[in-house]
C-alpha cells in the first residue's frame, strides 16, 4: 500500500478498542498468562503499548522534526512495564492506553505533517537512518504485531484443552527463539 | 487453565467486537489484502468465521449430544466463503458474524451443559475422537487464531513501508508453508 497518513491514523485509532474488546470481562488466566519463558502476557502487552505512547512514537516524531538525524532516538525499553505496572489492574491499564493513544493521535493530527516532513530522517540507535513516514508506518505494524501477540498469549492458555485440534492451530506453536 | 464453560463463552462473546474494531473504518487495502499465495485476507477471515457459525460449532455440538461418536462430523470447508461472500461488503459480513455469534452463544448457554455432557465424545473426520469440551475449547482458540491472522494480513500491507523495522516485527514474516 502507498502510505497515507489518514489511513495510518485510522488503524492507530482503532487499537485501544481492539485491545479492550479482547480482554473485556475475560477470566484472569487469559490476562496474565504468557506463552513461554520471556514472553509477554496480555497484561504485559498493554503495559508495553502504554510505554510506547509515553516514550517512543511521539517523542521520536518530535526528535525528527526538531533535530533530524543529528540527535539519535533514545533506545526503547521493551520491558519497562514490568516494574511500572506492578500492582495495577488490567482495567486501569486499558483506560490509560486509551487516553494516551487518543492524546497522541490528536498531537499527530495537529502537526499537519506535509509530504516533505514525512520524508525527514531520524537516526535509530540500532537501525540507522529512518524517515518519519517509516516511523509512523511502524507504529501501525507494531500495534498489529502486539494485537496478534495478545491473541497468542490468550490462545496458549487452552493449548492442552483443545486436544488433537492443537495440530490445526498455528497460533499454538511455541514462541520462536 | 481448567476449562470453564462460562469463561470460554466470555471470549466467544468478545470476538465480534474485536474483529469489528480491527476493521472499522480502515482503508480497503487493509480489508482485502492477504499475506501471500493461498492466505486469507481480513475479508476472507470474517467470511470463514461466518461459515463456522453456520456449519461447524453448534452443528457439531448437536451431533455429539444427539449421536455421540456414532455419527462423524461433516467435514468443514475452509474455503466456502470465497464463493458465498463474493460481492458482499465487509460491513455486511461484520453484521452477519455478530448476529450469528450472538444467536449461537444464546443456543450454547441454553443447552445448560453439564460436566457429563461436556465429556461426551464425537468423531472428527480427520482427528478421531474428541469431546464436546475440546470442541468448545477449540472454538475459542480458533477465534484467537483468526484474530491474529487478521492482524497479520493487515500488517503485511505495510511490510515495505516500515523499512528497516521489518526485522523487528515477527508478524511480517511470510506465511509458513
Amino acid at each position: 500500500m502507498e502510505f497515507e497518513l489518514d489511513e495510518a491514523i485510522g488503524v492507530l485509532r482503532n487499537t485501544p478498542a481492539v485491545v479492550r474488546s479482547l480482554l473485556e470481562g475475560v477470566a484472569d488466566g487469559w490476562v496474565r498468562g504468557n506463552y513461554g519463558a520471556d514472553t509477554f502476557s496480555a497484561f504485559d502487552v498493554v503495559g508495553h503499548l502504554i510505554h510506547g505512547e509515553r516514550t517512543d512514537w511521539i517523542p521520536r516524531t518530535r526528535i525528527i522534526l526538531t533535530h533530524g538525524a543529528s540527535r539519535p532516538f533514545d533506545p526503547f525499553d521493551r520491558c519497562a512495564m514490568y516494574e511500572a505496572d506492578d500492582g495495577d489492574s488490567i482495567g486501569v491499564l486499558l483506560d490509560t492506553f486509551s487516553r494516551l493513544r487518543a492524546e497522541n493521535i490528536d498531537t499527530l493530527g495537529g502537526l499537519n505533517l506535509t509530504r516533505e516532513q514525512l520524508s525527514l530522517e531520524g537516526e535509530h540507535p540500532a537501525l540507522g537512518r529512518v524517515t518519519l513516514e517509516k516511523l509512523i508506518a511502524d507504529w501501525v505494524v507494531h500495534d498489529l504485531n502486539h494485537t496478534a501477540q495478545i491473541a497468542k498469549a490468550m490462545a496458549f492458555q487452552y493449548r492442552e484443552n483443545v486436544g488433537p485440534w492443537r495440530a490445526y492451530m498455528s497460533i499454538l506453536r511455541p514462541a520462536a527463539r
